[in-house]
């Protein structure tokens, strides 16, 4: 039981839509998560960093997860963030996501205060395990130095699981530097890991990775899961080449607000397109250049017909 | 009354104790404010980096809070951090302290997401100014690039005191760098400029700031307060060499833990060395090194026969 896969495929950490008022909007957000799911994905990561989950309070991240499973979405399909920089949140946003039966929880380091020892690192997540108390909870390390600046280096990463076998279950490596999930997937064959992005996909595959989990989930999971799909088939360099091409293409504008523009267009919903501080919107201008770049290049549209 | 300093002089931003529990301790909380207040503090910021402040929790952080004000201790001279990653959770914390009573918040900017406009941390901060919707809220920017990476460029301060008279009314420098904190000085005037280290009080002083906000204040605010009340003395830059060469004594360790360490060990109390993760304690030897040179080499010691 404690090896089987527990998460694998296509994770999209969900985009956070927000309302005039600039609250979380539980409405367009449940819509989303639903849309992704038909879209292909495997499994939702509400709350990572395209979630601009660290801009959201503590209730708003409670309350937003509780409606995703009253809307009936299964809880074994959703990998939360959970992580912050207080000890204390973190527990309580884990115990909460453990209570509603969440499959797993996406852990962030303390991000705050630099530099910090593999000792610190280690009672941190120590002292959050130790904290919720319960068998059912399954750790997913997140690794992301470019904007945690703190991160996971193998001998943390290899302590974390010999403690707590069963319960430190996998990781999401979104250093952007393949070299770094080779040497994890070669350490520890028996993680589920999950490169950062979409590129690193058909080469993850190949190495033992469980699949994806990228912010470009958001728009491109259709694409992204034919590959996943068909990995060991013929054509599945040309595949991995589209989906490459596509998020490099992406890639060139602010990832957060472009997801949300390109959404708000095909949607035409307007709305869609609000972020919380400290990002700002595409500007019109931008937003219309990647649209219309996005199509010419690379045929980019996004489908809702088959939404609620 | 707008133009009137609010804060001025030595402020410490107040540790933290833990209990056994490993939940933060109101009692040792309270006693070493009121400690430092007999020191010569002219104010508290409690909820600073020192303070461990983003490793507690939200509720943590407001019942520690009100359990300084129910001590007696008079609001208008607590200055807590109020800033977190969260646009909410900042909303929620700032409201708090304002109906508290307290003179000032010291606000870190959204610190997660790197890199962010100068548009989106000036929309943060509007948002919670006008979330909070209070004429009593003063705001004291917090600067401290070297840990929260995400800081304040001199037009960003610029836009938030034009927009926000009377409300945005001072800021801690903790950059490190005293070419920032003069070019500060120097282009806001009537700013509360706060230097994050008593090295810099003397200069500071000299060019206009209103006093120091330190983490060694939690030990040394009795020879801070010295130089900051005889500035203008003939023997100030004797004074101040005395407590710059004590500052750079102490930096040879990490602070927080050694901090806690010498409290512990003058206090008589080694449950006060108790840090909260990622941090982690001071080693006995390493301790025991700290206390001896600093009292051979600085006359340092810590007097609590007064304490309550």
């Amino acid at each position: 039981m404690e090896t089987e896969a527990r998460f694998s495929g296509v994770i999209a950490p969900v985009l956070t839509p927000f309302g005039e008022d600039g609250n979380p909007d539980a409405g367009r957000f449940i819509d989303h998560a639903q849309w992704l799911l038909q879209e292909g994905c495997t499994g939702l990561a509400p709350f990572g960093t395209t979630s601009e989950a660290n801009s959201l309070g503590l209730e708003e991240r409670m309350e937003l997860l509780e409606e995703l499973v009253d809307d009936g979405i299964d809880p074994a399909k959703l990998m939360p963030g959970t992580g912050t920089c207080s000890l204390a949140d973190s527990i309580i946003l884990t115990r909460h996501a453990v209570d509603l039966g969440c499959g797993g929880v996406l852990m962030l380091p303390p991000f705050y205060y630099k530099g910090p020892s593999e000792d610190g690192l280690f009672r941190f997540f120590a002292e959050v395990i130790e904290g919720v108390g319960d068998d059912k909870l399954k750790v997913y390390l997140y690794h992301i130095p470019p904007v945690a600046q703190v991160g996971f280096a193998l001998p943390l990463i290899g302590r974390l699981i010999k403690e707590f076998p069963g319960t430190v279950v996998g990781l999401k490596d979104s250093s952007g530097d393949w070299s770094n999930t080779a040497a994890i997937l070669a350490a520890h064959p028996q993680l589920e890991v999950f490169p950062g992005s979409e590129v690193f996909l058909l080469d993850g595959l190949k190495h033992g990775a469980a699949g994806c989990i990228s912010a470009t989930c958001n728009v491109s999971a259709n694409a992204i899961r034919k590959v996943y799909d068909s990995w060991k088939a013929p054509d599945a360099e040309g595949l991995q080449a589209g989906i490459t091409a596509l998020r490099k293409a992406l890639q060139a504008y602010p990832m957060i607000p472009a997801l949300k523009a390109l959404i708000a267009h095909y949607r035409g919903d307007p709305g869609w397109a609000q972020v919380r501080p400290p990002f700002v919107p595409l500007p019109a201008a931008e937003a219309e250049k990647a649209i219309r770049t996005l199509a010419d290049t690379h045929g980019f549209t996004l489908d809702f017909a088959k939404a609620a």
